[in-house]
């Protein structure tokens, strides 16, 4: 039984892709090749800083990420244009499906679980209008370390106060939806881009190709 | 003052890439391909590992990476092939400059300090003819966890026995440098690609385009 369900926000609920067309704006041409490294490296940071002990917040490694690619790709910029980009990571699109999504996932109490800084995740949720879907919004900045480590879940599980398997964690990271399982949430895993399972010793409960159709598998469990 | 060097094996010594020629004869103009997916998967595959505490060996991680590269490339394959492939692992190329550089090192006491599995790095070693210069392999498997994770460069000073600062860890990764350099090391980074510096806290301090530039550069130190 499915008693909560707990979303990632970056890349589940909102298009960190959605970057690109500013991007494209500043850096003609570059949109996409930007938005991919910038991805890379911002999810790197994440696992190597964890690793490291030198936790710096989602929004700086968000920041550093960029840069990178700036660097990498041999394309000039400075802090105005940087805060300019940067500004879009509070405006991110969410993929078409989340309104359906969430009203069908609905009666359920639905959290997010997301390694964004607190700050950062209140203004995309409150610029998209979807205070409303989440009861309460978990970060790990609280912990000062990122996913997939287990004491992230388990922060999860003690705000949601229901067994871990009867919580569905909904993300379309693989390796997240695997750091859930690994836990022992029942997981989620939209595969939009038909990607295969990642190999890191478990699979994930449901496969989908989008939140709606997680949303209708669920329904009734 | 350098008293010792610890030596990264894989990217920094042998060549990873080194595997494309194999990989072409197997699955014709998808070489350089799988080559990029197989060791970014590798390499996530230990970070997130860690992090989980859902430690396998690098040998494993190195199998997993290639599956991964070939499901998502959609190419046929079996586990013959896969062996068949794998076994290159064992007799990577070694970088052009290796035998210089290590031979201008030399006198000071050299040891290799990978995230490589005893028996996978024993292999490379041996075949590449690389016993004669190295007093010691040291891998993380005796710690069950990759680097950038501090305890790995704890292990490398404890058997060396000198003083952290007066260690140069050299690297061609530069998140392995910036791991080795928050641990406390003196680090070369060995950046063949002309990237950038990784975003993780500190800088390295010696950058070089190869090993020989280095060797010569701390000659005198």
């Amino acid at each position: 039984m499915i008693k909560a369900c707990a979303f990632d926000a970056y890349g589940t609920i909102y298009d960190v892709h959605s970057v690109t067309e500013k991007c494209d704006q500043v850096w003609p041409g570059k949109g996409a090749q930007i938005s991919q490294i910038w991805r890379l490296k911002q999810l790197q940071y994440s696992w190597q800083r964890s690793l490291m002990g030198n936790y710096q917040n989602f929004w700086e490694l968000t920041k550093f990420g960029l840069k990178y690619a700036l660097e990498m790709l041999k394309l000039p910029h400075d802090d105005k244009i940087l805060d300019e980009v940067l500004d879009k990571y509070y405006h991110l699109d969410p993929y078409s499906d989340v309104t359906e999504a969430l009203e069908t996932f609905a009666p359920r109490e639905l959290v997010i679980m997301s390694n964004g800084s607190p700050d950062m995740l209140d203004k995309v949720i409150s610029n998209n209008g979807h205070y409303k879907y989440f009861t309460r919004f978990i970060s790990v900045d609280e912990l000062k370390v990122f996913k997939p480590k287990p004491d992230v879940y388990a922060l999860t599980e003690k705000y949601l106060n229901v067994k871990k398997e009867e919580i569905l964690f909904v993300s379309c990271n693989g390796w997240d939806a695997a750091g859930a399982k690994n836990y022992g949430f029942t997981t989620g895993w939209i595969n939009r881009n038909d990607e295969p399972i990642e190999k890191l010793g478990n699979e994930p409960d449901f496969i989908v190709k989008s939140l709606i159709e997680l949303a209708q598998k669920v329904k009734g469990l």
